[in-house]
């Protein structure tokens, strides 16, 4: 076959009439038509017909009648203009055709079990296991176009910011007060293990001892946590850490990412500075730590208003430290049955509510089951702070604090999708900041950190570290966008007698402290800046930036729910010699009676 | 404290004469002089001189009396010029000095283990346990700069070619045929285990099925093998794979990357295209497949010449198949003794040579004591072939092929180092080509595949698969630089039936080629293209590029000999529990005896 420099199939336009070409790439649709065969040719950059006549080549002909879907070929041909009444519109290439005189099929294909070329609802584990061919889709071919795209900018913008790219190692030492580790046997030191980083917190935070000041890094994270559809065992963070540097300035240079990626990725200008929220606001108003704010019907606590009331529900809950909430559905009522609202009834029993109340409101007022207990008084106060019209259906939580926030706020989101609330071409950020600095475990009987043992409390709140941690707040921030969380920061803790304060309330001895974290207690000793930073979920920025709602689409290759890739079907069994080599026996399973 | 815009220390100029400036960063040095203080504070940047005087601030220069090297501590001060005879010139910002009005201490430090400042020999054990004051040093603060301009550089140059960054599974299963892998237990699947990739090739392949044609990656990869110093158990490499690309366009595109690698962060022009060698004509001329061609000092095979000579020894290694090489240490000989020459013996013994053999030449002759067995014609032979003249010492191994190579071929780098005939600044770069595809291991009783066992054949050698497997070259190319591995590369197979053929050479039935590379051999049905692609050490490349000799100097936190890290402690040991999430037993040990 004649060498000729390979040109892209997606490339070609009407300026290349009458040059040849050599093309190659992939069969994606064959066409006889009027004894010519018509090929789309796709290759990486996209598709171009190519078109094979007898009276140019009975050759190539012949070997194109055996060509099927997916094959792989390189041809030699003629770029020419097709006829008007076959011009494609649709396609890049669609004013031009190519004339085959040279014909090789570089290898052949087996019917893949699934169509690349339609967008048609395929099983995720046949998805999985046939990768290569799920991710030779345009949709797919697009998804890492775009990842790749997003990583370079990220990477130009922090560059340009001075930030160094660092490599943090992946089999580090396991620590307690995190997620659960994945662990690697160690051979050479026998019974000993590495651990794979849940993130290089304690590295990044070394470089800052290094003094280094500025780094980043897309770093490699693992957990192994039970999975649920948005989570995977291993996943990429955006790592990023500096000394010297405010929240404030931690955030705007979060924010002026953000601004670059935009601009550059969707063509979107956001306005700086991104809305903040403090923490017990955003509870308060959307029941959520990461709200949605595309969208109002927002919750509000109306206890006050029914603590006295003759509804015993309500009145029992307030009365007994619990709280009441609402929600107003908007000019909705008459679109909700008593059978739609029980549906919703089961909705919120899943989040631990005992059930849920409602109203609806018509020109003369409230009507519904418990409209009766309330007084006139009561009425109007409930109109006033729900601003109730009429059609409006409200729905009520009545329960501790914690279920009213978790319930309203997922049903909050649910109706807001059910009844297309939601403008999904808005890009919200939202900074969520002040959070608790530790949460109390019942079970442990002790405080856990809310974040991780690093991180500085508010410096107004020291003192109360000792009389009531509770109420002490981290210097921490959440970035949120259209209601999920892209990631969080914080400043650190960087002198060693607040470490040590803070190891204790966390219940950890002084012995304790120093044999787990000894080597960051100690670099906290030999001049250890102020710093702090911030670390963004990769994954599902690219996924919200590609407005897909699956985690699995923007990895390359995925886990499944059980961490297991149908692909490589790994986790696999190993041999008896490689264990032996780990000083490892697997436990015999006594079976569950 | 007076709130400023911070200023770096190292930016500091003339031109900033009479600036108020905020400065924060490291106490590198303290001189009390005539009652006032003087520190050189140190951030990323560099170091300024900063002044303590009494006329300006009674207040500051307390606090400055209890500063120590290390501290961390922000000032306010004026920009002045020094006077001129404590200008310095070897300061970038020697021509000024900042006196304070207002200093901060922002943290202690206790008096470092060694010197942050003098480069000192620090022992390697000390360096990595204190790794976050090692890193403080100007030569580390060095080496990551240059390893993150290395890396951009790298990736602006194939983003520029269109290749798409990608990221591969840690989380992979483990394969035959490698090298030792880390092996990750399951939780999820009791007895099942994940392995850490030695490298992505397999992934990568799928990348080409998949038909994203262009693939890059700065791959993490790990390898459990017994540590040397020129080893890590986790690695970087720059990891490329391409589709429709001939092995000659993989080694132009190389060729170009590493042309601006030079020029952008050494500034040197190299020449393209990089000279070529075959794998045997390496061997043959410098005894190893990665020779330094920086100076000459080459294996002369004198075999056929010696091969009845009256020397014994000699003559019957050729007789028995073995060789005879030798190397020309020119115009050296007055400067060896025979108690040198027994140490060079010595040294030659350690790579299996059972012994040295040794001519010196004079005007008359070759001297010493074995001059005597060669006849006149022998020694005129010796003479043409090893251009021999007056103080040459000629050295020579006789022995089986595979030693003599390894011996001499070692022997002529520690002569090059020790008679100083190396240029430490060329850069010399070389492409091996054609190797061996298949090594016969004796104790296993089959071959290996020298590369791995998915690299393509030389298109005329296929043949000889069946009947001279030793004989098959692979269609594979290694870059060297100054006598060291930089990485390598192959084109792959891409047609089923040869990689079939390639797993029964190895010695695989049906059922194990198809048990343990299944996705493969499954993926190579549909549609694979003809890929190849290469793997550069990014760590030796860094390494070169800095001109220093230890892998670790280039990795944050490296990992000891014994694949330990003295800063963390990993690896440590972990609780019951978690074992037993795990399903797994540590075996007790039993004593050797």
């Amino acid at each position: 076959m004649m060498e000729q420099m390979r040109q892209l199939a997606g490339s070609l336009r009407k300026k290349h009439i009458d040059q040849q070409v050599c093309l190659k790439g992939w069969v994606q649709k064959r066409r006889d038509l009027g004894g010519l065969i018509f090929i789309d040719l796709r290759d990486r950059t996209g598709v171009v017909q190519i078109v094979f006549n007898p009276a140019i080549s009975e050759a190539a002909l012949a070997i194109a009648e055996d060509v099927r879907s997916e094959y792989v070929i390189e041809v030699n041909g003629k770029v020419i203009e097709r006829a008007p009444e076959t011009m494609n519109e649709k396609m890049a290439t669609g004013e031009i055709e190519v004339v085959v005189e040279e014909i090789n099929v570089l290898n052949k294909a087996k019917t893949p079990p699934f169509s690349i070329v339609e967008d048609k609802d395929i099983s995720e584990e046949l998805r999985l296991k046939y990768r290569y061919l799920d991710l030779r889709r345009q949709t797919m071919q697009n998804m890492f176009k775009l990842r790749h795209q997003a990583t370079q900018v990220i990477r130009q913008f922090l560059n340009d910011e001075e930030y160094l790219e660092m490599e943090t190692p992946m089999l580090t030492k396991s620590t307690p007060e995190g997620a659960r580790d994945y662990l690697v046997p160690s051979r050479v030191h026998p019974g000993h293990f590495y651990a794979l980083p849940q993130s290089p917190q304690l590295f990044k935070q070394l470089i800052m001892v290094a003094g280094f000041e500025r780094y980043y890094q897309f770093a490699r994270c693992f957990r192994d946590e039970d999975l649920r559809a948005d989570r995977q065992p291993e996943f990429t963070q955006i790592d990023i850490e500096t000394s010297f540097m405010s929240s404030d300035e931690i955030m705007a240079m979060t924010e002026r990412m953000m601004e670059k990626l935009m601009k550059e990725v969707k063509g979107i200008d956001v306005t700086l500075p991104f809305p903040r929220m403090r923490y017990d606001e955003a509870m308060a108003r959307y029941g959520s730590d990461k709200p949605d704010t595309r969208f109002g019907m927002e919750l509000v606590d109306i206890s006050e208003t029914v603590a006295n009331s003759g509804f015993k529900v309500f009145e029992s809950t307030v009365q007994s430290g619990g709280k009441v909430n609402a929600i107003n559905v908007k000019n909705h009522a008459a679109d909700y049955s008593r059978k739609d609202i029980d549906k919703l009834t089961d909705f919120v029993k899943i989040y631990g509510a005992k059930g849920l109340a409602w109203l609806k409101v018509d020109e003369e007022g409230f009507k519904g089951p418990i409209a009766k207990f309330f007084t006139e008084e009561e009425q109007q106060a409930l109109v006033n702070q729900l601003n109730a019209e009429a059609n409006d259906l409200v729905l009520f939580v009545a329960d501790k604090q914690s279920i009213v926030f978790d319930s309203l706020g997922s049903l909050r989101l649910k109706l807001g999708k059910d009844l297309d609330l939601i403008d999904e071409a808005k890009f919200n950020f939202l900074w969520v900041t002040d959070w608790p600095l530790l949460e109390y475990d019942e079970d442990a009987g002790r405080y856990f950190a809310a974040h991780h043992p690093f991180t500085m409390p508010a410096t107004e709140d020291i003192e109360k570290l000792s009389t009531n941690p509770e109420q002490v707040k981290a210097q921490a921030y959440d970035l949120v966008l259209n209601g999920f969380e892209l990631g969080g920061g914080s400043l650190r803790i960087y002198k060693k007698e607040l470490q040590d304060k803070m190891f204790e309330v966390l219940g950890f001895s002084k012995e304790e402290a120093e044999e787990q974290f000894s080597f960051l207690l100690q670099a906290l000793e030999y001049g250890t800046p102020p710093h702090g930073g911030i670390a963004l979920g990769f994954d599902r920025l690219v996924m919200l930036l590609a407005g897909k709602s699956s985690l699995r689409d923007t990895i390359l290759f995925p886990k499944t729910a059980s961490a297991a890739d149908p692909l490589t079907e790994a986790p696999g069994s190993v041999s008896r010699a490689q264990l032996d080599e780990l000083s490892l026996t697997i436990q015999e399973k006594i079976p569950k009676e």
